[in-house]
């Protein structure tokens, strides 16, 4: 089966194999590796988790050193390389030096991402393997096949690119990821990689990085994990030519419109995120309005998102609505239930359940209906202001249980 | 079948009735009597969700200005009387009306408890119905049946009592509550009505009643959904004879044995709640020791408990310790990663996962049986302090999905 991912590539100065070493017993591949051709401009965002696994701590080091010089980024999956003290620390810096051997580049060019099951040892012996052959003749190219080997319970590749036309040139931003289980904002087991042939400094891309993560991969919840491994990568080749600026140019691209493109780029990896968290049926888009400001927005929001009882409803395509204002009165934000208004289904074919706090005479088999569509839009009004959020989770199904009970065993 | 329950009394000076009026569909017993002998001293503590059903305003209101005095308690299942605005207000009144036209005292003498399906009006022909056969020769009578009577998704009555002897008399602490859904701390939707024929002011009530609570319901989670309608009553007849004593009596019974034993109940009936949380198949009990303040072990506590990965992996007998320490790691307290030690099963025969948070050669099979216990014991050492605290929650399966998927259709 063709699929977009097979089609796909990263933007251009960069190249992506696949491998698979055995770290996934079943033999799927399990280890990629993206290049660069020449020193790249890199930023990174990462897990907000205490406990931090190994390439986490790592890539932070290196990324406060060296973020304009970065070669590779070399990626394992099947072992998240988490809680495994020293000795993964070690395991971590040697799949770096392993790699900058096999391309010729210093080991503090190449960032290392890992994901899978925590606080298991990797197995070098595997990982040497996997490296040499993502080398060689043998790996598998293609940023889909990269895309593929990054998946732990992930039942398909997630891919997205957009490109931006400025002054007849094109200006590319495309990228991978993974999601599935342990997804909650702020990074749950999550791993980003996005490529720019744009010409950027480390600290532009810092910043447009952190903006488009707060309107993405920060608003989508699965189940309320916050993962050890997180982290989202964004890499500029400079290739395209096309510098980003801070202040407008005739031959530059505007910082502005850098980042919204990168933002879309990431609101599209985050929505495949969530519409495939473990057995999830459909994707589920949440956005409360009327907010005094975006904090109390994203509260309620984020409330509603992780409720399991508003998630089984929705499984059910039970127009229970009474738990989605519930979830809201126990948010911690202050809303009036008096002014709360509910929609189900999108904008322009809606049904209204609840005005000023109050059910409305809806048609019930309708709004079931509607929780039956993917995606499911569900929009509740706080009446107090003006200030608006949208946040993606899923359904939740007694898949996730099946999944979750016996990860590994 | 004979169960604890039927043969559960209250303390003296209370009687209890329960009726089927139809709230319930399948014609179970949906509505209860609690009658006192004399007007009684009360307290509550209910829910902190924004969204507040009817009557858990108005019993609020009742016990500011009336808490010396209470006669009778009505408690309704089907219909949680929530989002129901002015029309459920007057419903709420309507039923302590009634109740106390059928008693012959006065209505704010009358607490109100409903639990149920969200945003219905009550059918209050149907509510009528049963106010009256409650107080007529065709009422079930008994504290058994009133435990019933109040059950939703339950799937057995809660009961607990406790004795203490002071100077040759007893004085008697006895309670009955519902919970399964949409339980977490800070009271989700659990209904919980406890009795004493100790004699007590309502001020010392309230105050035990504080305390007892923060020990037993505030540390139990089933879906970390807090509800609209929990309550939590307590009391006290007198029947006893027996004062509770702030200052030491010859002939009082101390506040702190009091509390203590008020204590012991609630943690009987917290830990039943827990146990028969929706699809639960075990409790689980986890303890956090180590820790700089009450406070932080309770925070570590509160999101191992509310992890459906960790709860998911407990249902599969699954030891997937990391996802233990991960929970720790996003709880938002200030741990230590490298001090984390972690035990399965109970203290006289625990083993031991993980030192200075890495992993032990332990014996993942023995491991996974602790697992398949009930109930499953879990303890989390932060290394930090001396503080510690416990919290119920119970494993998380397929069948929590199924009843959550229906539950209005």
């Amino acid at each position: 089966m063709t699929t977009q991912a097979d089609t796909f590539s990263l933007a251009r100065g960069f190249m992506a194999m696949a491998t698979a070493c055995g770290l996934k017993p079943n033999g799927a591949l399990d280890m990629a590796l993206i290049t660069a051709d020449v020193p790249c401009s890199a930023a990174g965002l990462f897990t907000t988790n205490r406990v931090k696994a190994a390439p986490v701590i790592y890539d932070q080091e290196i990324l406060a050193t060296n973020a304009s010089a970065i070669r590779a980024v070399i990626v394992n999956a099947g072992n998240a390389n988490a809680c495994t003290g020293p000795q993964g620390a070690a395991s971590c810096r040697a799949m770096a030096e392993l790699t900058a051997e096999r391309l010729g580049c210093r080991a503090d060019q190449v960032l290392v991402l890992s994901t899978g099951v925590i606080g298991r040892q990797l197995d070098m012996t595997k990982v040497a393997q996997g490296i040499a052959s993502l080398t060689g003749p043998t790996a598998h190219s293609g940023a889909g096949a990269a895309a593929r080997a990054m998946m732990t319970t992930d039942t398909h590749p997630k891919v997205a690119s957009r490109t931006i036309t400025v002054a007849e040139r094109t200006v590319t931003i495309a990228g991978m990821c993974k999601g599935a289980g342990m997804i909650h904002p702020n990074m749950a087991t999550m791993l980003a990689i996005v490529t720019t042939d744009a010409q950027a400094h480390p600290a532009q891309l810092d910043r447009a990085l952190r903006i488009a993560a707060n309107r993405s991969f920060n608003r989508v919840s699965v189940d309320g994990d916050t993962s050890t491994n997180d982290t989202l990568l964004l890499l500029a080749s400079g290739a395209s030519g096309v510098p980003v600026s801070d202040t407008p140019l005739t031959d530059g691209l505007a910082f502005d419109d850098f980042t919204a493109t990168l933002t879309d780029v990431c609101i599209d990896l985050a929505k495949q995120i969530a519409r495939d968290g473990e057995g999830a049926t459909r994707l589920v888009e949440i956005t409360v309005s009327g907010a005094l400001d975006e904090q109390q927005a994203h509260q309620v929001a984020n409330a509603i998102a992780r409720s399991p009882l508003v998630k089984t409803a929705i499984h059910g395509g039970d127009p229970n609505w009474g738990r989605i204002l519930c979830a809201a009165g126990y948010s911690g934000a202050a809303i009036d239930p008096d002014r709360l208004a509910l929609w189900f289904g999108a904008p322009e074919a809606s049904i209204q359940l609840v005005a000023h706090g109050l059910p409305l005479d809806a048609d019930l088999a309708a709004a079931s209906a509607l929780l039956r569509q993917d995606p499911v839009f569900i929009t509740l009004d706080l009446g107090l202001g003006d200030a608006r959020t949208t946040v993606w989770t899923c359904d939740f199904s007694k898949e996730y249980v099946e999944i979750n009970a016996h990860y590994t065993t």
